[in-house]
């Protein structure tokens, strides 16, 4: 039977040119949260059905990938549902491992464990132009930290990396749960319709200030509440100044500690920051995960309409395995959208030195390919790429092809003189 | 609902410590075969359920992780197996991965094109000590070379990169598969009965030259030829001299050009060698898959009781997808039990330089934080590794523990005076 030759529905083969973008790209992460103290960590592609299945994960969970049971618990006549037949899932993010793997191995990390995961997650998305049904996350987290060190400790690394991958111009908005409610609770709404609310808010860079009042007296939510809340926003500014003006006008409904973080936050990272980014307050920034709970971020990039990564705090979701609730806060990384900008700007990987081929050839005697073989290994050995391969009949195409990978320098072996 | 806290069957977490080793040996085996000239590629780790259920996987077909269909395609009611359900599975290696992959993209690829993979496999095995049901491989291929430039390339990289993990008197075995038929036929068995001949002289390391005799012997086969094939394993050598004495002895069963290329393949790799190593002919190497056509090959670790890693060429695996063969020569090597013997003899990880932390004091002035923070930006700009943690009311049992995880630099911050 023939088989198939294109991968499954909605995940990509990688071809050598991005793979060495993702490999050097992986290489800077790893390097460059190193410098901030992070560790490794990893958990396996598999995970628990029930643990995927617990409502954490949002509309994530629709898209679950399901492992099939094996063997004797495989009963497909008793069979009641879908459920029945499964026990693991392909993990849709990095998250809900982390909290599995902090509680399983929480006294055997250091404290705070600053965690740095890179691995693949599957989401059965309908397929469409640059998104995939796998793809590569990266998230980094500090659990154990409940100050907010762990908000500019990962803000200061997150922006460092983009840096150093030549992102500039960026944007990281910055905002936190607890100012949402409390502007949602100042304007008089009520605490089951804050999740409407926020839907509706989270729509402001599309519609507009005016499209978001329509939406919400379209809701039904009385006018003066609304007229409350929207006006909030047309005074507040996306600086420091903005969160204190929040941070008196809320008063009653929002402690004054929290506004006062977010302006260290900020204040703290602007001042250290080498990257050429903007860090900006922005009240209207929701981000959609129910477990966050303190300040939550994002980072927009110019080029790339959307967000290349974002985050935030998540204090009360590691207890739900635990039972004992712990200071989390994290970020994740858009790295499959790093890669698609750096393959569109025909990102150069800086070279390794000089790549090589050796053409030898055919009938090469047997005993002169030990000498050719021992040259090869020097110019290996110093660290630069030598490519050995049979020299083809059309010697000049070979060669035209090898430039375009990147080959400048050939050798050439003849059996029958010296090379 | 409490949540599951230990990894699913057979499946681990991976700590911090062996993370650092592994992304260590990771690094190292891309910088080491890339300047043999192999690009790296990937895969996703889902597959066709028909590409894998293809016969070409041997056992390990059995072990597949199916993955239930989605949407409208899951009919429980009218599903007649399980075969039904299922639409892809979880790569149980890299070979046919890499077929598939070359069949889509052979006119994008270099020709030959030198192959680097890294990725996760799972196989439904029962779990034992060391051994899960997902582990990472590693395979180095070449495809499209038909001389034995691809196995001397392949060994000689390899062994460099054994060489580079410091491991030491270790054992490259090889045979080739058209010699070990060669011997079979000039014994007298039947085509038909090779396979399980081939199954019992496996045994030899086990067994020994009596107890693969008393098998065959057992499994019905003549005598005589039973005796005249003995007899070629108790005269034949080790070196390129036993390959010498099977060319004239399996006259007429055996291409004596296969034979020259074996002696070719031990003879170059011999005197270009750096590593500590011994390779060596084992005409009882029978390697499991059915799918190797010429030369094949094993490293032995006397370290530990097994293989590290193996090979061969298979010419004719890649025609499957594509109809037309090509050729094909690969390494698989044990990546877990690099790990795992690494991890046993206590590996330490090439440091990247002096760990530091920096203590802070609890309520530290938020004015005086960017200082601090401008003072861990530069060292780490400088690639030292600086973590910043909150100074803990038991400070001396923090830095003792901290001093457990690598750290050997401490620099305190005081809230009410300078650091």
């Amino acid at each position: 039977m023939a088989m198939k030759k294109k991968p499954v529905t909605g995940m990509k083969d990688i071809m050598p040119r991005e793979m060495e973008i993702r490999d050097y790209v992986i290489g800077l992460i790893k390097e460059t949260y190193r410098t901030f103290g992070f560790s490794s960590m990893e958990t396996p592609c598999v995970e628990h059905i029930e643990n995927l299945s617990s409502n954490q994960g949002g509309e994530n969970e629709k898209l679950i990938f399901r492992i099939l049971k094996r063997g004797e618990k495989l009963n497909l006549a008793e069979a009641a549902s879908a459920a029945d037949l499964v026990d693991g899932g392909l993990r849709y993010d990095l998250t809900l491992p982390l909290s599995r793997y902090y509680a399983n191995h929480a006294n055997d990390l250091p404290s705070p464990f600053k965690a740095l995961q890179m691995g693949n997650v599957w989401r059965a998305d309908r397929p469409q132009r640059g998104r995939y049904r796998q793809f590569m996350q990266c998230d980094i987290d500090i659990l154990g930290e409940a100050s907010c060190l762990a908000e500019i400790e990962l803000i200061q690394a997150t922006t460092t990396l983009l840096g150093r991958l030549d992102f500039h111009n960026f944007t990281i908005r910055i905002n936190d749960r607890r100012i949402l409610k409390a502007m949602a609770a100042y304007s008089g709404f009520a605490p089951e319709d804050y999740e409407t609310v926020f839907i509706i808010l989270d729509k402001m860079d599309k519609i507009g200030l005016e499209g978001v009042e329509g939406e919400l007296l379209e809701a039904g939510y009385d006018k003066t509440g609304v007229e409350r809340y929207l006006n909030l926003f047309r005074t507040v500014t996306s600086d420091t100044d903005g969160i204190r003006m929040l941070k008196e006008q809320l008063e009653g409904f929002l402690e004054p500690a929290i506004a006062d973080e977010l302006v260290m936050i900020i204040a703290s990272v602007e001042q250290v920051k080498d990257a050429d980014f903007r860090l900006c307050f922005d009240p209207t920034l929701v981000r959609g995960m129910s477990y966050y709970t303190g300040p939550i971020f994002e980072i927009a990039m110019d080029e790339y309409g959307g967000s290349v990564g974002g985050g935030g705090r998540y204090d009360e979701m590691i207890g739900k395995f635990t039972g004992q609730n712990i200071s989390a806060c994290g970020f994740s990384i858009g790295f499959e959208r790093i890669i698609m900008l750096l393959l569109e700007r025909d990102f150069k990987v800086p070279s390794a030195g000089t790549k090589t081929a050796f053409l030898i050839e055919k009938n090469m005697p047997a005993d002169r390919l030990p000498a050719i073989l021992e040259e090869a290994q020097k110019e290996r050995e110093a660290g630069r790429q030598v490519n050995i391969v049979m020299m083809k009949k059309n010697k000049k195409f070979q060669k035209e092809q090898m430039q375009a990978e990147g080959y400048e320098e050939f050798r050439e072996f003849f059996a029958d003189r010296l090379g």
